[in-house]
């Protein structure tokens, strides 16, 4: 089925079109009215696990905002229960139990993933028949070295103690877990490409917390692992390594078309970037987001190919006008 | 008075001794036995205003640990309630009522510090006499943009989108901000050294949270009329800007005589650096903390000047052992 618009498409080949195409790191969320109408009725998770509603709430940002790009609804730790751990909102993601030693890792289970969560791949055949060709859809998962930071912590933390402890102190303990939540992440990626995802994105929320030879060790290889699996499939890959500044050189040698950037990382370089403008500004008046989506826009005008989105997933808090006038601003861009 | 160990001061002004200097950020907290025993009879604030006892704790790691320098216990925002704020610790810091307005700005005091704070100073003035000239004494502050992040934020914050909010939409709010912070500061610092302080640390805890270019706008410019303002006292300054690598350029240009870096920041280039271990590394065993306290101080060789510490605050949770291999693996090295 060919895609209506294809700017976003175009892009990640570093293709430049007539102005970025857009679209907003958890766009399907919070702010939305029509988002929380939908939440009223469900739990975070079981709207994940029921096609329908997911596929509901993904094209929700498509008609309120117009942006370029459908990504589906879900959550990078939906695959921790199909490796055998509980997973639960508390409102942030609690996993239980944490791995953490060799024989937790032991236990975990590579899944048959399409078995585990066809809930996943029933929201895509929905997705793309309800989209039919408007916008391409984008799949996701997290990063092997993110997934694995939240299956040994438990759940979020400012300094990860427990997961850099591993990593640290027994680190041929952590690189069995990276083996399997990298095998894992690529059942689970490439069985979204087959179910019609047109993209992908793999987010490493967590790989800005280690030094970039603790990063060049215990995440990279991995991504690169998952990304030519992914590619192998023919989709475009972007990798978006969250507050990664320090370790740009590495992260540009890992094979995905597209690199994602936060507002610390300037948008400058040989590689389509995607991004950056940092959330915080759509928490501003709508003449804020104007200006800085403008600056980002100018900033990006250089480069081989350049996804407008921002630098982060975009606050519950966030006037939803504040995100119209983000995407306008790109839409009557002319670069 | 003289020093008797005076390898942190000759560290700062970028000369290399036997070894480098150690000592450890909140060197003096939770993870001490004889620190927890302090904190059973007194809550953390009155632990801070109470000269006898914040002193007391002050010197408790020089005797445990063997570091070569001591840091007033205190805490970033005990400024605040001298500007006219409530501040509270619960058991993060609480500042009330939180600054989002100009008439809020209009409304806080610079004030005259030495009255509002006398206890800061009595607490450095009966350090000086009791450590003798044991091992040299550093008096700190938040850097202003660090200060205000709090004032407006009202307490910590994983995105300060209250503050963001204020510099992205409002800047002339947030530089009448800065200006009062920063006056308040220098006010601060320059009694600190007049009571006794041997040199003085600058924490910009939150510099990381905005681009290069933000940071060069919002916190550098304040930086440099606190450093500039302490220099004139004749002490070393160090300024530890919390991640920011994005914006390493920048920092070097602060003027201070040492940068603090954490461990995503290589200890390289012509500045002597202060770092840059994760504190994470010593919840860890042992071993482990040996061979990557080694790997730092081989890192640091080649640097004008090494002063070895943690890229940030060590945990309350790490075994004091731990910490006593950190130092003594410095203590026993000749590189």
């Amino acid at each position: 089925m060919k895609n209506d618009n294809d700017l976003f498409l175009r892009a990640c080949r570093g293709e430049r079109g007539s102005r970025p195409p857009v679209w907003l790191m958890r766009q399907a969320g919070r702010y939305l009215p029509e988002y929380r109408e939908v939440r009223k009725k469900v739990d975070f998770l079981t709207l994940c696990r029921t096609p329908e509603l997911a596929a509901q709430v993904t094209i929700q940002p498509i008609d309120r905002l117009g942006v370029d790009a459908a990504i589906l609804f879900s959550d990078i730790l939906v695959p921790a229960p199909a490796m055998g751990l509980n997973l639960d909102f508390n409102p942030g993601p609690v996993v239980d139990p944490p791995v953490r030693s060799a024989d937790d890792v032991a236990r975990l289970v590579v899944p048959e993933i399409e078995q585990e969560v066809p809930f996943v791949y029933e929201t895509i055949r929905i997705l793309r028949r309800e989209l039919a060709g408007r916008v391409p859809l984008i799949g996701f998962a997290a990063a092997p070295f993110t997934l694995a930071a939240y299956l040994v912590e438990g759940e979020g933390s400012r300094s990860f103690g427990q997961w850099k402890r591993m990593l640290y102190g027994a680190p041929e303990v952590a690189e069995a877990l990276l083996d399997k939540t990298t095998e894992t992440t690529i059942r689970y990626l490439v069985a979204q490409v087959r179910a019609g995802a047109q993209a992908i994105q793999l987010f490493d929320t967590w790989a800005g917390l280690v030094s970039a030879e603790d990063y060049a060790a215990f995440s990279l290889p991995y991504v690169k692992r998952v990304l030519t699996a992914v590619r192998a499939e023919g989709v475009p890959t972007i990798y978006f390594a969250l507050n990664a500044a320090h370790a740009a050189h590495e992260v540009a040698t890992c094979g995905a078309d597209v690199l994602g950037a936060d507002w610390r990382t300037p948008l400058s370089g040989a590689h389509p970037l995607q991004g950056n403008l940092d959330p915080c500004v759509l928490l501003a008046d709508v003449a804020t987001v104007r200006r800085r989506t403008l600056a980002m826009l100018q900033d990006g005008a250089g480069l081989p190919g350049h996804i407008a989105n921002l630098g982060h997933g975009i606050f519950p808090e966030t006037p939803v006008d504040n995100a119209i006038a983000f995407v306008e601003t790109v839409k009557s861009f002319r670069g």
